[in-house]
């Protein structure tokens, strides 16, 4: 179902050129506004761990344009979009189209598609076949459908990384019925983790933090953690044994998961959200307590209203640090050394 | 609470005298009834796989008399037992005691007890500090909240693998609540496998049978499966693309689940009911559908007697093949060699 391509409306962005190449500016041209096609200007992007993986090994095509944790303000609606008006504050995540008609986007969890969700960068326009480019720009060009209506009085560059960081760590919550008189575990303290914490603890639960850096045990604490533990305190870690109702794991890097499998109480899940290369559960502890390894990714259209809705009602934004255009490479660099409180923001009316 | 022991009570059985030898027959003695204890004569004993294990590296006592699937005729009941009297026809499952204080224990999920469960033979019991010895046996005695009633009507050497590979079976079609409308897999056609097929028919859901083995196609049809899949044939298996909302694993040979989460829908649950001693599952497998990896072991009390019920009124019991008393070693051989349809039920009254 390829239309004709038109690609008039100019953009200036910040691409890789090439695979493992710093961004530079980078100026291109998005496509002139279908019937239900909301422009906006982009006034923040959160840097992503997913970035640094696609201008390295993952990425498809470049130049590659990265982000997809946008936050900006409508200029133009296309004929058809009804929920929308220029100077709407509006958020884009993960996921910029869909086939609509499978399970899963029937249910709006447009994230799993079957057809294969078209993603707000380095993917397939479903229409006009075109590359995707991401949110590192002064402007974008969305379907209403996945376009997410900002909350009054919400901090803009605080909200930016709740469109992936957010709602990859609050869709399991919400999805394994986290709730009042259970014990949950956040495992690692960062991008993601750090608003796991500060969605859990809202939820009502008794919220316990695993790290390996005893300098985050504060941070947790101050972020709504009620108990910290050292994960490379094997002491602390065998004492945890049959606590955990549920256990959102943010590692992305392989590591060891069966301490936190003994951590769940029987008939617990544990949520590897941080997708490491490999998966290794013990089948014994699966067995011995009816436990469950899941993961999951970011949410679809309908649990990132519930969340940003969540997030308003209790005023939850993401920690961040906000830089410049002329800071973006550094902040990658720093984001590669796990240098970062909690999550880098590019403010695209800063240089 | 180790009382004074009193074995009083002869009892005839078969025993591996030493680990990987055949059982031969061995006289020992039970217990002498406790307050809430119920003496039976075994009438049926199915042999389980665990036995074969048992027999093997996993035994820890010898003479070791295996045995977990028993239906017997109650002989005697201790002063305060309520529920049963002599000549009642009742079952034994895994588990003959637990902790009865913890959270599993407390919701009668007593295989999860957080203190181990008591198990049906080689195991210490909680009172007197004995071995605990299994069914391969004339007689046993356990507390009656660990006995169950075999309904009324119910042919008795098809009930006893009920107690185990039934259970097992049973446990993670309910906990996962499969339903009407729902395709179900059912992996591997033993045991538990054929099992797993018979309930999840009655259950009303879409039965796709996975088998390595042609030869167990027509078997998988018989049984109630809609469908065979031939596991071997990766085209085939491509297909089953997001088929699924439950597959119940019962090979217990590791083997390769990606292909199987593959096969599951968004938020679909493989449970590995067979405990092969690894799982490797994908983890963008998990994280692309938000999909779980589970384990559970044989139901507690309460799930036996649901299970109960529900084969009386589904007219579900095990399809086996009936040995006599002089014929368990040959039946623990074959086996060992898969060449089983689908249970080994000893019949105690046989030679």
């Amino acid at each position: 179902m390829t239309e004709s391509v038109v690609l008039n409306r100019p953009a200036h962005g910040f691409a890789a050129l090439e695979r493992n190449a710093p961004v530079v500016p980078f100026d291109f041209s998005r496509r002139a506004l279908r019937d239900h096609d909301v422009a906006l200007d982009v006034l923040f992007c959160g840097i992503c761990h997913t970035d640094l993986h696609m201008i390295g090994p993952w990425g498809q095509e470049f130049p590659l344009v990265p982000g997809h944790e946008m936050v900006g303000r409508v200029t133009e609606v296309g004929p058809h979009v009804s929920g929308f008006a220029p100077g709407d504050l509006v958020a884009i995540s993960v996921v910029v189209d869909s086939c609509g008609v499978c399970r899963p986007c029937q249910a709006h969890d447009e994230t799993y598609c079957e057809a294969g969700a078209t993603s707000a960068y380095d993917s397939i326009d479903r229409v006009d076949g075109t590359r995707t480019r991401g949110g590192y720009a002064d402007t974008y060009v969305a379907d209403e459908r996945f376009v997410h209506r900002i909350p009054d009085g919400m901090d803009l560059a605080g909200a930016a990384p709740l469109l992936c960081a957010g709602i990859t760590s609050f869709a399991p919550l919400r999805h394994w019925k986290v709730g009042p008189g259970q014990t949950v575990g956040v495992v690692g303290i960062g991008g993601l983790g750090h608003l796991g914490v500060k969605f859990a603890r809202a939820m009502g639960v008794h919220v316990v933090a695993f790290t390996t850096s005893a300098s985050k045990a504060q941070d947790a604490l101050a972020l709504g953690a009620h108990e910290v533990v050292l994960s490379s305190d094997a002491a602390a870690m065998a004492a945890q044994a049959f606590r955990f109702d549920f256990i959102l794991d943010t590692v992305s890097a392989t590591h060891e998961i069966n301490p936190y499998l003994s951590a769940l109480h029987y008939n617990g899940v544990l949520c590897a959200v941080g997708i490491p290369d490999a998966l290794s559960p013990a089948p014994y502890l699966l067995a011995s307590g009816r436990r469950s390894l899941a993961s999951s990714g970011a949410g679809g259209t309908r649990e990132i209203r519930e969340m940003l809705e969540f997030c308003a009602e209790h005023g939850i934004v993401a920690d961040v640090e906000v830089v410049g255009k002329s800071e973006i490479n550094q902040a990658l660099e720093r984001l590669r050394n796990n240098d970062v409180r909690f999550r880098f923001v590019i403010d695209l009316s800063r240089d």
